[in-house]
């Protein structure tokens, strides 16, 4: 087994366990995390309707910005030459980028996999493209992003056993040469993959725990497979992954997912869901979903959760926010984004204090009544 | 002449003259406005993509809604069964609400008018509506702005002479039906129309001010006629008006009309360019207007304008905005609207100290040649 380089600068320590489910810090040099954690997705460089200051506001201890989309718009060359992601951008605290993989897979056109990486074209142009292991880490190297993604195939579910385990070989060749170019300063994350296969699961573990990464992601998990498949392939994944290193679940966040996820062990999360549905007006409160657009709520005085401590329920009435909607104002996703985005780092504040108090089992079964 | 009403509440004092232009102080009960002053439009209840507290931070003193659209959307009973405008949509400074007439005759369908109002459809749903000056001044009564507006005739330019001179009879007839029923506690201002016609100018100005109101608007401008006859109207029109009473040039907002505006004695304006031109990328400078998405601030790492103060300029690059833009970001128009405004409220208050200090003329003549 190659001896793990320590990234400089990233240190986790795990302070409190329940169970599986742990509670840590999470420490680089533009910031402290506190996990389990909630990342917040910025795709084009803006968490969607919210502006920095905000973010960090609400409590927002790192986002993620798609490798990708920088890529294509506004060039990664050009991010560089203006300072990297964090100037370019204005936000002071970490960022995580993803490899480009998972939205080459689904948005760009005309995919072509090779063995050194995939021609695409640009969903905005047509433009040809390609991208592979050196030019991810090329890219994510010039974003300067404090935790890199190695690039990896996601196969679409449903996918057959031989597609998957196919795949598994680009994948694990593909995290070996970006391993081996980690630039100096970015902490590396490998991705296991292996779909909805138990034993392909393990053999990627396996292959990705044997090239050793500061930390570990699960991909191709929420890409609409049955909720009892992800379950289990995230109660069984986590059985082979280091217990000393972050646990990354990618682009799940479900509240019922990732309570699941987090009673199994894992401690990073990143999904568009917040944002997403609060510019659709579906806004989560204490007492569950509620959906703003109601002819219910249309003479309603009260917050949005009277429980609830963001801008948005200090200032407004329901009412208001329902007409702002159906007006549709800009406003309306502003306080609808700040009011999700406030949830969920509460929500998680809370997993947190469960844990540490020990009674993260009674906390997930409460929710999962509620969500 | 009739005794003028004095609205509790409301003070008007000049306290510096240059020529014919006035620098003063509006005192209502919810706050102090300085005069010249620019008021930002807040169309369904919000000045689009700015929160009420941004709003306030960027230095506005008072907004204005429109009462067409808030009648329509979410309905008068339903913003003055939670507390009228103010608390609705939680601006606890002054507010000035319009008559509605001028979006009955530029937005609604199928208008007829007769001698007590105006019939028409709404633009949303084409439901058939009435509103006269009875129904504006109720509609303004329970929205419960600090300022209101008589219910008037807004004819279209170019109209003939004989129409306006028919025209002006009824907002004549209208503005004392509003006056006889002017709100206990609401400021009513009269509005002075007559085209681009110098004697009918002349008329409306004296029916208006014989039935006597608190302030004294002039309409009617800004409705496509020539820059030459705009300006000629502004000049002529407030050697007829009060010097003591506020001044107010509906719709105009774009920087030389107002400076001529303000040179002939006017004192308060409201348009939507800075807020509409800020969601086109249009952006006003110390050094002209800059369009963001040009390719030549691709690589610009520079503020919109060094000059400038706002939250905008603090943080972000000409780079980044233009990102912003070309990805069609909702923080695109939020960013550009805080600047957009701010060199407004900025503009105004180098305005009233160009007053103060008796040197307005030669201000005027600087940024004639900058914008």
């Amino acid at each position: 087994m190659v001896l793990r380089f320590k990234c400089f600068g990233m240190k986790f320590t795990i302070h409190n366990r329940d169970g599986n489910a742990r509670a840590g810090l999470l420490e680089l040099s533009r910031g402290v995390i506190h996990t389990p954690v909630f990342m917040p997705v910025g795709t084009q460089g803006t968490v969607k309707a919210i502006s920095p200051a905000e973010l960090e506001e609400i409590g927002a201890e790192i986002m993620l910005c798609n490798t990708y989309h920088m890529y294509l718009r506004p060039g990664y060359e050009v991010v560089e030459e203006l300072g990297g992601l964090h100037d370019f951008i204005s936000w002071k605290k970490p960022i995580l980028t993803d490899s480009g993989g998972f939205q080459v897979y689904s948005l760009a056109k005309l995919r072509k996999i090779e063995q050194n990486g995939v021609h695409f074209r640009s969903h905005l142009d047509g433009s040809a493209h390609f991208i592979g292991p050196e030019e991810s880490i090329e890219i994510q190297k010039s974003l300067g992003a404090d935790i890199i993604m190695a690039f990896d195939e996601c196969p679409p579910h449903p996918s057959t056993y031989e597609y998957t385990l196919h795949s598994l070989e680009l994948t694990a060749k593909w995290a070996r040469q970006c391993r081996d170019i980690q630039p100096q300063g970015q902490a590396l994350f490998g991705i296991v993959q292996g779909g909805a296969f138990r034993d392909l699961r393990k053999l990627s573990a396996g292959q990705i725990l044997n090239i050793g990464f500061d930390g570990y992601a699960v991909g191709g998990l929420s890409v609409g497979e049955p909720k009892e498949i992800m379950h289990e392939v995230i109660h069984y994944i986590t059985t082979f992954l280091p217990d000393q290193s972050p646990r990354y679940l990618m682009g799940v966040g479900d509240i019922v997912d990732m309570l699941e996820a987090v009673e199994a062990g894992f401690d990073m999360f990143d999904c568009v869901m917040p944002t997403r549905n609060a510019r659709n007006g579906t806004l989560f409160t204490s007492t569950g979903r509620l959906s703003i657009k109601r002819e219910e709520y249309k003479r309603d005085s009260g917050p949005l959760d009277p429980e609830c401590g963001c801008y948005t329920c200090r200032n407004f009435s329901r009412a208001y926010l329902r007409h702002l909607f159906h007006s549709r104002e800009i406003l309306s996703m502003r306080l609808n984004t700040i009011h999700n985005l406030y949830f969920y780092f509460d929500f998680f504040k809370k997993m947190r204090v469960a844990i540490k108090d020990e009674r993260f089992g009674a906390f997930k079964k409460r929710w999962i009544g509620i969500v």
